[in-house]
């Protein structure tokens, strides 16, 4: 029987940027045509970007995407690849029936038509002979009619989830299930918020994985694959780095170890800061530097994602602020060279404390809000994409600032636990150490206890339990779904159980009005999960 | 044959508040009792709430749902209605697919038991005899088979649309194909921002509306059925005035009528703001009045809604402010007889203007930005719920300041486009008018043109189409669905066209980040409609 030569290309897309996605799978195309690919298959929605949530509701955009598919068909005959058959995903016509899942199909394109193509909806499949075998092509999790088939090729649009694996495992038991080599293509980049884990996988119908993308980046992966479960040349990769317009430096670039979790979710939360601000056409972004732990891991993050040059971060200190917050946001604007300046706020809160009679909780919040202010004014003036700090214990429980810390147009690590934001600080101060580099991060913001500073000698834990205590029970109730009994039945303390349950539930209207973020953990990537706002169900 | 007397329960459920509910459903269910009901029947979920987006996701929360329904079956008992068929609405587990639908169900209870219950998905219905009579009892829309029925009754959460037709037109067309009598039994109140539509209805097998409730308000809507179309005893209804927790002012309570379609606008854009605020157990509301329209609109609404003494209202004058802005807006305060307060914005913001070099759209937005940390700041020390004032065409085009105006925790027009904030305000004066009372809002509000008042001699067609022209393309876009081809052909610039369509595709990360509001027109109640953020098709 004969061999396939399959290519995967795991590529980035822009939603609703129909002629570059295309321009983008025509070269990705030539290039795997060039090395011998009989198969070039493209991640789910490649043509439109995903997810394109109400755009499917819209008939001219349905109706451009199928003419655009057409014409991409006579492209690829025109670059002189009519002979290799591209798979291509796009959405098709029909209703969805939630906010998030298009409705996707995929085409088989072949000497300048699209000869097959999926049925209308996400769980469709359509089987072509190449080579005079016969491949199946499915769109994500769509089922396969085994009998028939000779090589499965699933276009996916998967997203990354910290702690979740690879997209191969699940092709391998695919693979050894069915008997026939199982093939994998996603996507890679972010879309508001969903980064796409790449992890393009070719198995043999053994199980075997014989050739693997990157988690992130652009890239070919190639392998021969034959039905009769023999693997006759090792898997192959070319790959270009992942890409990063507006002369990016690439600091944070390293090769991906596949065992390195920590490195994995650094790439992910990257690539979320890096193409939101991209593709909507940000120049520069803006934070605020306190001094503390996360606005410190932003900046970095933002720093490895984007280039120091187009990060403008901003000391805001206040009579409230200690002097080593000071000195810390300075030190660590300097180690990553990002643009730095210092608008001290007390003035201005002074001003509206002249003649609002307020105190307390009050006063705390309007030094943040006053920060959020700044923040907002300087944006507007040269136009910065604002990144708002917060971290995922503080948003859950809602131990934020609305219009304060919150304000942003992108809040990069609001899905990430605050013990989490620890374990990063510490990766990328070590990586950085391993590399012959100064750490970014200084010790003493790694060091010091969390506190918001918007009260005299205030610490976090005068809220909130340790973090250490609280994420596990946040990640328990959301992630895990537990129950606040199940929750006490794994060693939680009951009254500190039932208070962070609460505590949720009030942070709803909160996180209702939040910045998209970087979704990494199970909860966030759940539409069907939120709370309702008004809601007593204790 | 025999007859059988329902009553339709039409009540306002909290969500999540079970006992609340449950103790609501034995008041009415007794009251049915009390005048011979065979048949009481509520509306969708009103033992839970509606919707209950992620509380479905919970096991404690569906647990605790199957235990108070079987509780509820007893207590019934106690009250001394065993003998009555009570139909109540719940949610079952299983596993919702988007955010928005709930897994409906209904219990039919009799005898201290459930003695019935629909299928374990929202599509659900079940048949039980009553009086001898196969009575089909069916959640929302689901299919009841027709040969084995002699009455249907569907208990439903049917949202308000403006412009719609009323619950009773569908019954009727159900009735007169199936030749059989439907009723349908509606929630009354509001949920984070969907208010229920009532007018639960009882239709002949003729067609006939034989009993029908008002639009809002809780009420007993009673008719005598036969399966046999005729009808023997003319409807009933018992009813209560809306509930108004708290010591509301009555003063927009009116008898409906059913062809004023700003009457029930006014109804429903009421109940919004009350059982939003009520809910969430907020004693107070404030918010900025500025002279303008949609400020004078949202008090009087507020005002209607929970009382004046509960809406505290502050102008917050600039050295931009029409000197007849600052008078307008006392006039309006005092003829409502809100609390009103004044706070100038100008030192406030000279002092980031002393410390920020910023000009322009910055001075602009800083402008609306320091009235909103105004408004929270006052709303932090004493707890009151912040109103945002923006207008749907203001949302749709991205017209509003992010943390400016934008800020609160309920917008109350949000959904009401600027052309029928006036036809509100006039209809609002005109019937104070009618009844003998002052018109609340005065007229030089409602002449004046609109303007943010952010810079010198500054009005909002500087910026955007005359809202005449403006709305319907909005309109045509969003509601309808329309093609910027199709609205051409409706007669619609070309240009303008493509400029609001760009528009409303910019201004989608600022309704990202909007508060909860009333949702009145058709797109708002599409969940699948939103656009994506990151989004490049034109």
């Amino acid at each position: 029987m004969s061999t396939l030569r399959i290519a995967l290309a795991q590529t980035n897309s822009t939603v609703g940027d129909l002629d570059a996605n295309a321009v983008n799978i025509l070269e990705w195309a030539t290039q795997a045509s060039m090395v011998g690919a009989d198969v070039i298959a493209f991640g789910q929605q490649v043509l439109t970007g995903h997810p394109v949530e109400g755009l499917t509701q819209r008939t001219e955009f349905v109706e451009a995407v199928a003419q655009r598919v057409e014409r991409l068909a006579g492209e690829l005959d025109d670059a002189g690849l009519g002979d290799r058959v591209v798979i291509v995903g796009y959405v098709v016509p029909g209703a969805s029936s939630s906010a998030t899942s298009d409705v996707a199909g995929a085409a088989v394109i072949q000497g300048g038509a699209v000869v097959a193509q999926t049925g209308e909806d996400a769980s469709g499949s359509v089987t072509v002979r190449v080579n005079d075998i016969p491949v199946s092509v499915a769109v994500s999790d769509a089922s396969v009619p085994v009998s028939d088939t000779g090589v499965v090729i699933r276009t996916v649009a998967a997203p990354f989830v910290y702690g979740q694996p690879d997209l191969a495992s699940s092709l391998t038991a695919e693979a050894v299930h069915a008997a026939v080599p199982v093939a994998g293509v996603n996507l890679s980049g972010a879309q508001d918020g969903i980064v796409f884990g790449g992890d393009s996988a070719i198995v043999d119908a053994s199980g075997e994985v014989v050739a693997q993308g990157n988690p992130f980046g652009q890239e070919l992966v190639i392998a021969d694959v034959e039905p009769a479960a023999t693997v006759s040349e090792a898997g192959a990769r070319l790959s270009v780095p992942p890409r990063r317009p507006g002369g990016a430096q690439e600091a944070g670039t390293r090769p991906v170890r596949r065992d390195d979790k920590l490195g994995q979710l650094w790439d992910a939360l990257t690539l979320g800061i890096a193409d939101y601000a991209d593709k909507n056409g940000f120049a520069s972004v803006m934070l605020g530097l306190s001094g503390g732990m996360d606005s410190a891991l932003v900046a970095v993050l933002a720093a490895d994602a984007i280039g120091a040059h187009r990060v403008h971060t901003v000391s805001m200190p206040s009579r409230n602020s200690s002097p080593h917050s000071k000195t810390d946001a300075e030190e660590l604007a300097g180690r990553l060279g990002t643009v730095y300046s210092v608008e001290p706020i007390q003035p201005i809160v002074d001003t509206y404390l002249t003649q609002l009679a307020v105190s307390g909780l009050a006063v705390e919040n309007l030094q943040a809000r006053v920060r959020g202010v700044i923040l907002m004014t300087l944006s507007n003036q040269d136009g910065h994409l604002v990144l708002s700090p917060g971290n995922r214990s503080e948003a859950a429980v809602g131990y934020a600032t609305l219009y304060g810390d919150m304000v942003g147009g992108y809040a990069p690590i609001a899905d990430v636990p605050k013990t989490l934001v620890y374990e990063l600080a510490r990766w990328r101060n070590d990586h950085a150490r391993q590399q012959g580099h100064t750490a970014p991060i200084p010790d003493s913001i790694i060091d010091k206890a969390p506190s918001a500073e918007l009260a005299p000698g205030q610490v976090d834990t005068d809220s909130l339990p340790e973090y250490e205590v609280l994420d596990p029970i946040i990640a328990g109730y959301l992630d895990d779904g537990l129950s606040p009994q199940a929750l006490v039945d794994r060693g939680h303390e009951r009254a500190l159980v039932e208070r962070v349950v609460a505590m949720i539930g009030r942070g709803e209207y909160k996180r209702r009005q939040g910045a998209p973020f970087t979704r990494i953990l199970p909860w966030a990537h759940r539409t069907n999960a939120l709370l309702p706002i008004t809601n007593r169900f204790r």
